[in-house]
């Protein structure tokens, strides 16, 4: 049910309705916005700064363009909440029923106002520039804007869209939200740029915008409504690129989100009245206190270690390290291919570099990979998190890592299989200096200690799978999925092996497998095309063996829930057992 | 035979030898060093404008530091023949039967003098931030310098480079090598920025570089070795990061080379006399003729097409067609990000973009294929040139986009057999407005029209494979193999399938197929793992067939003869009838 009927908010149903308030109003509805945004991220979790942040600049935009002939494209789309709100969609935060009928992010599936599925950084001002491009040349005259903040101006991709964008000929606006923060605190000398314009009022000669050639603008009070509305009036229907610099808040309306910003750029669901999560963190070991327990026990050896990342601590919950370990430490800022190129440096010169990457947002470091690490065959250690099927959104996906960096030379990709397993897989990575290592870390959850009959090894210079013999059936289980595999050779009296690496097979036990079985099955928590599998089903095609591979068929999920992808996929123990009886 | 056993350079076999000559003799030692460029590029191609205009900073950087304990990284390192020749490797110039002796990059197998195997843009400030970083945590003092420049600064990597460097607390020297060009003309804000600070010999305070916190210098003589000596000496062993910005001038020394940059940045063996290539441009059609002719074709049909590349014009031809046709064409400069998210814009916005790409530059890309092209199954249309088994260098091999792409959902990824079904795929790319799709462009000679008994299909919506029929094997050739797949199929009698696409399985056919025959061998020019084969190979995996999967294994080559890796991989007739008699 409605929690706000008397809501401003219940009138507006596109930004038309925007139009007809009063500045009075326009501030009245900011307010609700900014309660709407706490009240459901509180009982769902979600992007809470950023959001608080650009009520005012949404309003605004509404209220002087007219969208959807106008487009604007969100960068990272993590800040829509307001912009959501506006354009159709308040009741699913007006209604806790409805908390989960729209996307986190823009998606063009959900309204003609959101353009992009988008939920990487940096990519708005590329995006715009085609668009803008698309539109000169047919003729077209409405105005395209790019809004980019929030930490994804570090991205490189964000600067060559400046680039491009500085000399188009035609309308294109893009508007930098200041708010001194990515997800992490903004780093670099991005930091002392946008400060010196801040600190000048936008008046600095020592300006990067201009210096590219762009029109520039600043407005200093970027969640003042009026201000706001003055210089979005100011720059419609310009005929040229023009940068418009807003100074803003974020988590702006909620002290504890502008105290911490870090902690509130995204948030679990939380108690509004004094703002604990509702979730109590579990109990260690975790899959990140292994990892934190080694990278100490290294520094505390004399190891010349640095964990890098690249605006994400939190998801590695480094907060504490980050602070006590500062030598060891380094936080790119969103910028995924400089965490990958510095760590390929950081390598060559002796250094024991540890990547902590998610493996969405590693697709951004493909060619760093490849060009910097792999051809180079230097000795990057990389910790991959999220890498596997999951409920998020359509951008946010795991399933392609593995694929992204098991098909290059040199790279050794191991998925353990507990956190035991976990822990000697990064010890042997930082210790060999031969091989770049990935290491999948697991996203369901796995057993502290080794299953029964499984046993840990400590060197992996050689992949010797861990055989727990049965008849018939082989299941060949990787990573998270071995629990998955157990359950079926158990019902099924079947072997089950633990393969330790996606990319390298023990050729010496397939054979044997074939030869002692009917049929062997591969489970992968991943996409199958180009995965495990697949390279099990090659080298086992000239064979007299039936094999079946199991993981995610090549199609996007978009919030589907989990146990709906796993049927999908014929990845539960009844849908497998019941394939094998039609083999 | 040393050709040139007078010269200066005999003399030199390290950079200490270098130290001991007067400015005089510096500069006999920069003449010598364009002469020898320009003589061995006429014999065997290679870069030459990059080399030509880096002659005087390579030999000040080596009279004023100590390398190798002093570290240079060269980005791209095209421009590394002056530095080869002052580091030990002069022979590889002077003598013409060691023409081929080193690399065209920097490898630091061939020497202690290079650090890195190199050869895409824009990496080196990241890794050298990352050196610094390691031999600050160690204890070191050694200068650490990046060289970038002739185009490189377009790619973003180079600019989160310069955004993490400008906060590291040591030394660390990033020489920007401004010679105006990148392979292409240098495009966009750039421009702007550094020609406002040539305009004012490094003086104005518009100064992107100081923006975000750097010291900086410029030295307007970029080609003044007595210039680049004082300021190479000012920079040596400041404590602090350092933007050194030098005005050179690409090729420097040849007439010809200053007149057509972009025509000399790279060149084929030529006529020194007369600067005309050796050979002569090949009949008509060609890979890239059939390529303009449709797009041509499709502007003066009124649709609204854009040809995009990211400062490759001259990979396909277009030097006339950007002149022709300027509003029908983007270059977004070496930025390969750009590009595919630029194409996205523009596809939304309801043109046409058509992709130019190489593959192996394209790896930059990955995440805007997935995430911004596939997520929102964008109507981007790419051909990709240089997929494929070649004789590159380790770092310019073209084995890697068809499985970067073709794993990916919404992707169609065709391959081509011959011109004819080239120029089909193209058009009915252009027309359907579905999905992404994705053209491998043939590297091997392919025949201009269809082989015997062999169709061009007109429409690919769905993918139906073309089969001649055999017997006992099929022989499933993808792409330009094809004509390899025909010669066994000969020999044998066997069956022979065009499959298309490589990541589209007509389960139909390969249902027949397995039927019919004994044997289903793939052949692909690509790397196996994550390949069309090992898709194949899984689809038949629980059937009663044995199939062998062809193409490249999971390692490196380096300018290894394109012969030499088909027999390392089992990728020649003999070898593979031979094959065929022990499955």
């Amino acid at each position: 049910m409605n929690k706000h009927q008397d809501y401003l908010l219940n009138k507006i149903s596109s930004p038309q309705d925007l139009k007809k308030l009063n500045l009075t109003d326009l501030e009245k509805l900011a307010a609700e916005i900014r309660t709407l945004i706490l009240e459901k991220d509180a009982v769902i979790g979600g992007h809470l700064g950023p959001d608080l942040g650009i009520v005012e600049a949404t309003i605004a935009y509404h209220y002087v363009f007219n969208a959807p002939q106008d487009k604007i494209i969100w960068d990272v789309s993590h800040q829509t909440y307001p912009h959501k709100m506006l354009t159709g969609r308040a009741q699913a935060w007006l209604d806790p029923e409805h908390y989960q009928d729209v996307s986190p992010y823009s998606s063009p599936d959900e309204s003609p106002y959101d353009y992009y599925t988008v939920g990487h950084t940096s990519t708005s001002i590329a995006l715009a520039t085609g668009m803008a491009k698309a539109r000169d040349l047919s003729g077209g005259h409405e105005n395209i804007m790019a809004l980019i903040g929030d930490g994804s101006l570090t991205g490189g991709l964000a600067y060559e869209g400046l680039n491009n964008a500085a000399i188009e000929k035609h309308n294109l606006v893009i508007v930098i939200n200041d708010n001194q923060w990515s997800i992490d605190q903004n780093v670099g000398g991005l930091v002392t740029a946008l400060k010196k314009l801040r600190d000048s009022n936008g008046q600095t000669a020592e300006n990067p915008f201009t210096a590219l050639g762009f029109d520039y603008r600043y407005v200093a009070e970027g969640n003042n409504i009026k201000s706001l509305i003055e210089a979005f009036r100011a720059v419609k229907d310009v005929d040229h690129p023009i940068v418009l610099h807003i100074n803003t808040l974020k988590g702006k309306g909620y002290q504890p989100a502008i105290a911490e910003e870090e902690a509130h750029h995204w948030v679990a669901p939380f108690d509004l009245t004094n703002d604990q999560p509702l979730q109590k963190n579990p109990a260690t070991p975790t899959v990140n206190s292994v990892i934190l327990d080694v990278i100490i026990q290294q520094i505390n050896n004399g190891k010349q270690v640095m964990a890098i990342d690249a605006a994400i601590p939190g998801v590695f919950d480094l907060e504490n390290f980050k602070k006590d370990y500062p030598d060891n430490y380094t936080d790119v800022g969103i910028a995924e291919q400089e965490s990958v190129a510095f760590a390929a440096g950081f390598a060559k010169e002796g250094g024991i570099p540890i990547l902590l990457e998610n493996s969405t947002f590693l697709q951004r470091a493909f060619d760093q990979l490849s060009h910097d690490v792999a051809a180079n065959d230097l000795p990057v250690v990389m910790l991959v998190a999220g890498g596997g099927i999951s409920n998020q959104s359509k951008t946010h996906l795991g399933i392609f890592d593995q694929v992204m960096i098991s098909n290059l030379p040199n790279w050794v990709y191991l998925a353990p299989t507990n956190l035991a397993e976990e822990k000697a897989m990064l010890l042997w990575a930082l210790k060999q200096r031969n091989h770049p290592i990935a290491i999948k870390l697991p996203v369901n959850d796995v057993p502290q200690t080794p299953q029964q009959n499984q046993k840990v090894i400590v060197d992996y210079d050689q992949i010797n799978y861990q055989i727990n013999w049965g008849k018939d059936v082989a299941v060949l289980a990787l990573g998270d999925f071995y629990s998955l595999g157990k359950s079926i050779a158990d019902q099924l009296g079947a072997t089950l092996v633990n393969p330790l690496a996606a990319n390298i097979l023990d050729y010496q036990s397939l054979d044997i497998l074939a030869q002692k079985h009917q049929i062997i099955i591969t489970l992968e928590d991943n996409i199958l095309d180009g995965g495990f599998g697949q390279k099990v089903a090659a080298y086992l095609g000239p064979k007299n063996i039936s094999v079946l591979n199991y993981g995610q068929k090549r199609v996007y999920t978009d919030q589907t829930p989990i146990n709906e992808t796993y049927l999908q996929n014929h990845l539960t123990v009844e849908q497998i057992l019941q394939d094998l009886k039609t083999v």
